[in-house]
């Protein structure tokens, strides 16, 4: 714990793997992140000796005068092993093995694996890797030896991001930032030789600026699984954990093999040992995406699989049943005097051309006070426990304040609600009216129908324990 | 179909239901856009005479001078008949109803729908609607009464769209445009009272500068399926049709009821039957866009359901072979030959890291040059018929020139490749690189599975009819 921690915010780092010819090489992509962009004290390591960005370089860890809180090693695999004695040596804590050529390899990589994580327990050190990207955390500091030009950094927030592949989490970084999901921390795990997923687990399970936890997990070595599970069952009442499992279909597993092959074994936990802990199973990137969001949002409670929906077109609302159906998320029929009180809240002109059959279309010639009026009339709905707007904002009596409006009409309900705009630069107003008031809004209809469903999914999981 | 041809292309419109005192109804919308935007010979017209942007209105169509090629009619639903009466006597061969009140609101409006029909059987108009938001075509017209700045408007291209919803043709329209997938047409064919979507099936499958057509459908009048696939069966050898169709599920065909009411029954043909006739089904919206937007490039056959893949990431072979797998399209493994053939062309420092099991995974490390030099040998092989990229380009060794490069490797094959690279601006050129030489680029893994899963299927029905 004390390792990862100090991994997580180092007052001082070393990056072992420098070159004095290369500037592109990985370890000063990295060395540059730490020293420059992200303003850590950082000692550049090559036995070579020299000069890198004009500071000295040293010939070995154990030269580098001070104490070292967080080393990251990128060096062909065979000198690993020496590097980390080194490190053990001169009382660093946390490592982080970026090198490949271990396990996923096979053969001696096997091995060399199993001694670099022999050497790490020795010293005590909480090592991260090896065959990772390292942890990325905003304002603080970033070890992925990417060019800051080619990946997105989300602002700050509150949502975690562990992953086994690295490759997978660079895109969950592009995405969030994208959808503007704020993150805590970004973790890539690797070969997951000693410290594993669990144990980050454990960490931001009990980091108060942590409100939801996302998973990319491929497998895992023998008893990891069960230890996974039951971590993720102790704090889940707290936040939620999203797992996407890598691997789930025969072909995905086989796969599975030759990128991260230490991990085999305890494949049959998955799906129902999920959700049987309390774990948000994500079936693929789309889910995770929307999950991940509307969680980040910390929504109300979902009473039910019941939920009333407004559109501005017939064929949204088409389109959501059938997206809702296979969730086992229901639009119940209001009743005729259900859908008169519905109805006389609208602008008299349009009363006649517009729906109440749940879910309600209010047509293209609605406007804002419409959906207003009509929303805080559904919400009150008894047999309905989540509202859904499917608000593409083409209408020309749409304004671009709907987002505040509306979001404002459901601040004052029990219920969640999530709406459906298309995430275009066009329509930001409304979109920020929405979220900075608490609405999360889908790209999708069917990322809105996930995000009910992840939030009925939770609140399913919390009546069953008695925990809401 | 002279009709449908004077309506997607005419000399002279005339919009009824202008409005002196509104410039913002959907009337004075669509004479901006037909006058101005369209810069069309357009007349206004409404009872009360008076201006509409400094242009005389017309009191009736009748009083308007000269031929009129296309009437487009915005006013309330009991006055409609009269005025189509109007149009008939004035010789007018095409008009388009925006109105609503028809057959979606059941009751008398059921009744005016048979009225408008008859009126306008009788003065053989070729009417689209009502509950409609009409057509647009690239550089031609555009009837729809949303405001410009509301609504993207793909390039010109050779894709056509045809919905039941108008709701859901404009958000294609964004997506089409966010795409970069240019179309030929898009038609709202709305309650599809009198022109059904098949008369367009037979107007396009004769148009040369049409290579593929997407419909959203909600159901068929009477006889009306049938009608539709043998249509599309007539066409689907030189062109693909791709289906969409909302109320799948039964929630979803309750929604359709109170959408457009009047298309019940024949609900049966669907999901068998369009694949009998050679359509192809998209599942989702998501499944609709990757096979639109594969087809728009003309994709070469693909003889087999075996891939090869190329990555920077095990992981992202896992997840392509987990979207994979419910398809049935497999990465079959390559045998030690095989796999040395490809590993001799790799940088020689990363030949040992890099992994050749199908999915292959190049590493982060891998440069432009090994994926040219792989993905050229892996076509090579006999065993696989497709080839996928799996470039998320943050990898330091990837350029931006990676796109063309790769992709004239490409050229020189017979097998389809597609590649996957997040839709991101700062990977502009690489997209670009990759399309304008001929391979089309998803934005996520499973849109680039499910582009293969599009081309397979086509391939597969071209085979079992003989036609490849």
């Amino acid at each position: 714990m004390t390792g990862i921690r100090t991994m997580l915010n180092p007052k001082t780092t070393a990056v072992v793997g420098v070159s004095t010819s290369n500037p592109f090489s990985p370890g000063n992509v990295i060395f540059r992140k730490l020293a420059f962009e992200n303003g850590i004290r950082t000692y550049p390591i090559n036995p070579k000796g020299g000069l890198v960005e004009g500071v000295e370089v040293y010939k070995s860890i154990t030269e580098a005068p001070g104490e070292i809180d967080l080393a990251v090693i990128s060096i062909p695999a065979e000198y690993v092993p020496k590097t980390l004695i080194e490190c053990g040596e001169k009382g660093i804590k946390a490592v982080i093995v970026v090198s490949g050529g271990f396990a996923e390899i096979g053969g001696d990589g096997v091995d060399l694996q199993s001694k670099i994580v022999g050497i790490a327990d020795e010293y005590r050190i909480s090592m991260v890797g090896p065959n990772c990207i390292g942890v990325y955390v905003p304002d603080v500091l970033d070890t992925f030896f990417l060019p800051s030009e080619r990946v997105a950094r989300p602002r700050k927030g509150h949502a975690v991001i562990i992953s086994q592949s690295g490759g997978w989490l660079v895109e969950r970084l592009e995405e969030f930032a994208a959808r503007r999901v704020g993150i805590a921390a970004a973790v890539s795990i690797g070969n997951e030789a000693q410290t594993k997923v669990t144990d980050f687990i454990e960490y931001f399970g009990n980091d108060d600026d942590v409100n939801v936890i996302v998973c990319y997990l491929e497998g895992f070595g023998e008893g990891d699984g069960r230890r996974f599970v039951k971590a993720c069952r102790k704090i889940v009442v707290e936040k939620p954990v999203i797992v996407l499992k890598g691997g789930e279909s025969e072909a995905g597993h086989r796969a599975t093999q030759s990128h991260t092959s230490s991990l085999a074994g305890d494949q049959a936990v998955a799906g129902a040992a999920f959700q049987q802990y309390g774990l948000i199973h994500a079936r693929d990137e789309d889910e995770l995406m929307a999950y991940a969001k509307v969680f980040s949002f910390e929504p109300k409670h979902m009473k039910s699989s019941r939920i009333g929906a407004l559109s501005v077109s017939g064929g949204h609302g088409v389109i959501a049943s059938d997206e809702a159906s296979p969730y086992g998320l229901e639009f119940p029929q209001f009743s005729a005097e259900e859908q008169s009180l519905m109805r006389e809240v609208m602008t008299p002109a349009y009363q006649s051309i517009a729906s109440f059959r749940n879910p309600c279309d209010l047509t293209g010639s609605a406007s804002d006070i419409d959906f207003e009026r009509v929303l805080d009339r559904m919400l009150k709905i008894e047999k309905i426990d989540a509202g859904l707007l499917l608000l593409l904002p083409y209408a020309p009596g749409i304004s671009l304040q709907i987002g505040a409006r509306v979001a404002n009409v459901s601040k004052q309900q029990a219920k969640p609600v999530v709406a459906y705009v298309p995430d275009l630069e066009k329509y930001e107003v409304i979109i920020r009216g929405f979220e900075l008031n608490g609405v999360p809004v889908a790209d999708t209809i069917e990322e809105a129908v996930q995000m009910l469903n992840g939030i009925r999914k939770r609140t399913k999981f919390l009546q069953s324990i008695g925990a809401c």
